[in-house]
């Protein structure tokens, strides 16, 4: 039997193989998508997001268990931020959730970054969509909220939750500032320390400046994810925007967006490999190379060159 | 008298033009690097990365003030890890620095993520060209070490030092993997803290466990650039990879990589916005998405489609 039909019969393998043919690209990564496509659309997406420290894991975990709890299966997809490099994971957040992987109805993977130039954002498109297909009611994608991948990624969600814990400095305002647009709600996690009534204010105060949401002012929940306090509220809350989202067609709109982001990625990826292999086929790349170092062309006269070469 | 020529003779006007011109893609920029490349390939260009709140700012400074001090003119980027949304720039790093812009062989330039799509990486290096052009014997770019393209920034460098400091907790471990594999370098800040040992032996643990780099060793240095402590022996090592550099081959073998990343960047860029502008004009994109929308089709067939009717 073939991989997708054993994925739509709920095998865990089948999904875990699907999944790993498309993160590591394999020959019929795109037959997999391709046969996956039509079944795809009913998950709902959340993306989490925020600064190292946060929290993400354990109010990721502690969320989808409250999932669990209401009878929704969920997958989860954690973007590791490990070494693009080696492509090594570090395991000991999802070490903790190890109650969870013990529960069927739930399906962890993680994510490095290995052999991504932006297509780390598009890989994990994919993964949301098998798990969506394989029937996952509620799909969480986990990133650090750092570099601008990670920020697409997050915000490719139906709703995107930022977030946050008191006191991590400086730098850590600088990276606030940058997710801050792209946070449908806030989360104050570990919520009993101190600095967290100056978070509030200040996260109040940025709302008040960025008034690009018209309809929906982004709400700052207060939770201690490791005590499951708040969570429970936290989920509510994303059921509201949930709510919200449908009935103001923000969530269509959203469903465009990411369909053609997905798409022009897509294609500038497809786009890359064919000039790749054009140029390595015919030698042509290495020899321009050699004339741009001997500063005999200018790389961008070369550029021009090869785009008339391959463009119709 | 054309940009260009000002740049070369000397104005600072001309430079924050010129870079301006680059980064907000003005018509002009192209034509601006055409003329500057031929003066290019002097500079020695320092990726400086590292977590959050290392105190790569305070080091960043200290170390141009010592490359002053040896009589060499200097260029700083300082890539802000800002909104990728608003635009806006956190300028409090940089005040810092006030001492240092009144110097006229000093140029300091943030750059924010705005509008990147993975394209901040191929504008810096641009940045970094216009410096060097512009005569700057030392361009250093400062990056906060946590995204993928903030490593691959870092990474494009004659030197990369990566600037760690004690007790950053359990996420920042993860970041350590990730840009141990890019560093020349390390610099330990703030070493008066404690747990600087542990710091250290942990870093050469790790160094043990890689044996990539067969012929150096990355050094780890101590530093208290507050304090302007291990700067100047900082330099040095800096230098001595310099030097190694330049002998065994490994800077022009690093110098072709960049330049040939630097032209799939921009290939992959402009052949990306000829795909938009022909699916603009034609409505065609639209009316592709809406039939992936509908679930008419798959978006792996319609991407191929278009593939086949651009490319010769």
């Amino acid at each position: 039997m073939d991989i997708v039909k054993e994925l739509l019969a709920g095998s865990r393998l089948a999904l875990s193989r699907a999944i790993t043919s498309v993160e590591n690209e394999y020959e019929n990564a795109i037959q997999i998508m391709r046969d996956l496509y039509p079944h795809t659309g009913n998950a709902y997406v959340i993306g989490i997001t925020g600064p190292p420290g946060a929290g993400k894991s354990t109010l990721t975990d502690k969320l989808a268990r409250e999932y669990r709890r209401r009878g929704k299966t969920v997958g989860i997809i954690a973007i590791d931020p490990t070494s693009p490099f080696s492509g090594g994971a570090i395991l000991g957040d999802r070490i903790r959730m190890n109650e969870l992987t013990m529960d069927e109805g739930v399906f962890i993977r993680s994510m490095g970054t290995r052999g991504s130039l932006g297509g780390l954002s598009h890989k994990t498109g994919e993964v949301v969509k098998i798990m969506d297909a394989a029937g996952k009611d509620i799909v969480i994608v986990e990133t650090v909220g750092v570099g601008q991948s990670e920020v697409d990624i997050a915000k490719a969600a139906d709703t995107t939750l930022v977030v946050l814990v008191p006191g991590l400095g400086d730098d850590i305002q600088a990276i606030k500032a940058g997710i801050l647009e792209i946070g449908d709600i806030f989360a104050i996690n570990k919520a009993d320390r101190e600095g967290v009534d100056r978070l509030q204010v200040e996260l109040e105060m940025m709302l008040d400046l960025n008034q690009y949401k018209v309809d929906w002012r982004p709400p700052i929940n207060r939770v201690i994810a490791s005590q499951n306090q708040g969570v429970s509220e936290l989920l509510e809350t994303i059921e509201k925007h949930s709510v919200w989202s449908k009935q103001t067609g923000e969530r269509e709109v959203r469903h465009s967006k990411r369909i053609k982001n997905e798409m022009l990625s897509m294609l500038d990826e497809q786009i890359g490999r064919y000039i790749i292999k054009k140029m390595a086929e015919s030698g042509e790349f290495d020899r321009l190379i050699k004339t741009v170092e001997q500063r005999e062309q200018d790389p961008y006269t070369v550029v021009d060159g090869i785009l008339k070469s391959i463009l119709r």
